[in-house]
């Protein structure tokens, strides 16, 4: 734990100069890296096949062997995220606000980085790349623990990249690989108070469980997604159906699609077969409540269902008998990610606006918009599901703090 | 624990009707629960009685004794706080911005409440009127864990706010005291996810420390301020002294006054005779570094000196050979609250400004000025040392999030 401890101390020491670091040598700093990670893609890939290899004697999953892979049209895309983080504003060093007091203090919001950000992430060794960009852009330190499944990606990238930023001016220690990956070194890094100011787990509900629960840093929950969308009596049935659809079909396999469909029971009848077929057609499995197993063909749902984001081609149904009653149940079952009404009526729209608790709720609108690059922030550090600090998608303003700044002439108090 | 679930459940429920409840019906609940306090200020003091002999009887200090005492004065100070959080603008339902995508989604940031707050705080019966009042302005329920020792004057006080603002029109349980002041409700409250979404706790280092350290909850943490005064080389020596005599002694045992001085060696010898002269005049105990043991009587400074936050007639001194050091000293030593630099320099006044870490950062005033009211916010939860959500003196925003809502006429997800 030596190890971690001094790259802990390392990432706050840098931290301090990051945090003064002139736009100009962050961005060259990026593109910098960019290029190096191409140029060394050979090597990149080379080191994922040791890792590939040992998935694959683990039997991983197809699903699980495809997030892992690196070939050189991805280890370009990466690069490619590098270069649009360069191409960014810098949100660092902007004064929100500035007023003078009655006593002639003048008091200013400015706008700076966390300070160390340490990130826990699974299989993904794109996330490297991504972490490490986006907290260079913001002036913060990154201390990266990935996954045992990715450590050869993982250090080589962690290399070519480190050698870059170095090269560009960037203070040593900037950012850094934990190589320990045991559950052990989890552990210690979630209780680095005074080191580490803020934690960001990426990955399964297990993970961000583990680490809400047992860090003692501040921590951004991301991830879970239970998401509704609720079709009110007064709707366009066609629009409806095709918002559905994408909700639950265009990638089943994020938070942001749809779990659970309610529907009001003035128009099931009519509505329900027809949205049932189409769903159906795309290979979707439908759960219906005893009142939507009497009009379509469906698994019976059973009270866990209401709970479960499935992140597959499974859709809960449930007949509700309005909209109080559609908003009460996402308020209950729901994750506080992102929820959607279909309706024409100007009150029950405004109503589902207001009384739903969610880090995003949409009015006639695929839930999957919830995204940090479709909200036009042109990054995404992850979308938070608590209300402290951020909500919804994260952009780079995710990974800032103010600091009063207050410029006096002798002021006392009296 | 049933009880504290119980009334944690009601809490959430009430924080739905809550986050949409008029501004004008929320500021008149205020008003009356202020008049409802003066109308019945007999039977708090009677109550707070209790506590005030169960005190002495435990042989509390005097100014425990001070702290936990009402009277007509105090209860109208009370009221007082009230009557003004029902002047300040509400922040809630403010959007903050709204903008159009090229796929025509309008997304607009939405301010609202956080939902149920808890609250922990120890002896004094003021934060209970306090903390009802800005959680009620902001449309949060509230959940309030007080000290034993004030218990009666606890329970007489949420008492009388409950029946006034219930006829307001403010939900059942939007507010409550939890009753069992067992160190097992706090452990058992902490833990409440889903239920509460946000813990304050106000009080010692001991309080905070147990929260930050075992809640599962987000914490906003408060309080601790080990604040330094950097007097720099070129500075205006009057200025200096009178900030320092100011920061030390104005009322020493609040977060904000300064603990460590840190003065430039260039000037050590004119300087630190003069104001220690002044200190001493006050009462201030000096402990000085070994440098400054030579150039003036005082005690000798060990190195758990500098990591003290005395909160008292106490005052460090340090003599270091320019502002990197001071600097240096400050970013490893303080506790990111208030520092200041007395300087007549203008670089070094934007690089202490630049690069100290720290929420409130001062040029020629006093770190005494770290306050909601003294920035302008018109109310104050609190100081937040932390990073996260909010940072320095909390208005009433720091007790809001934000929505993402979203009109669409349709879209779906390419």
């Amino acid at each position: 734990m030596n190890v971690i401890l001094k790259q802990a101390q390392q990432a706050k020491e840098a931290s301090y100069d990051l945090a003064n670091l002139s736009c100009n040598i962050k961005n060259n700093a990026l593109l910098n890296m960019a290029e190096s990670l191409i140029h060394n893609a050979a090597s990149i890939i080379e080191k994922n096949q040791l890792d590939m290899e040992d998935a694959k004697k683990e039997g991983k999953s197809k699903a699980f062997l495809d997030r892992l892979k690196l070939d050189k049209s991805r280890i370009e895309l990466m690069a490619e995220g590098l270069k649009s983080i360069a191409q960014l504003p810098d949100p660092i060093g902007e004064t929100i606000a500035m007023w003078r007091r009655p006593n002639g203090l003048e008091i200013g919001q400015r706008r700076v980085p966390l300070g160390v950000i340490g990130i826990i992430y699974e299989a993904r060794p794109n996330v490297t790349v991504d972490a490490v960009g986006l907290c260079l852009k913001t002036g913060n330190s990154a201390i990266l623990r990935g996954g045992s499944d990715a450590i050869y990606s993982n250090r080589a990238i962690i290399k070519i990249l480190s050698k870059a930023a170095y090269e560009s001016g960037i203070p040593q220690g900037a950012f850094s690989l934990i190589e320990d990956t045991t559950r052990e070194s989890v552990e210690f890094l979630m209780k680095l108070n005074g080191l580490i100011d803020v934690l960001i787990p990426r990955g399964g509900a297990e993970l961000i469980k583990n680490v809400t629960q047992n860090a003692t840093i501040p921590v951004i929950e991301t991830g879970m997604g239970n998401c509704h969308i609720y079709v009110d009596s007064n709707s366009r049935q066609d629009m409806a159906k095709d918002i559905i659809v994408n909700a639950k079909t265009q990638r089943p396999g994020v938070c942001n699609a749809v779990e659970t469909l309610l529907i009001d029971e003035k128009i099931a009848k009519d509505f329900l077969p027809e949205i049932a077929s189409a769903l159906k057609e795309k290979g979707v499995e439908l759960r219906g409540c005893k009142k939507t197993q009497k009009l379509i063909d469906c698994v019976p749902a059973k009270d866990e269902d209401w709970y479960t984001e499935y992140l597959d081609y499974i859709l809960a149904i449930k007949i509700v008998d309005g909209i109080d009653s559609a908003i009460s149940h996402i308020n209950i079952y729901g994750s506080g990610h992102s929820e959607a009404i279909i309706t024409s009526d100007y009150f029950n729209a405004q109503k589902f606006l207001n009384e739903v608790d969610a880090a995003a709720v949409y009015v006639n609108a695929s839930t999957r918009f919830t995204d940090g690059f479709e909200y036009g922030f042109g990054a995404e550090i992850g979308i938070s599901t608590q209300k402290l600090h951020a909500r919804g998608p994260m952009g780079l303003e995710a990974l800032t703090t103010i600091k009063y700044i207050i410029n006096g002439n002798g002021q006392i108090r009296n």
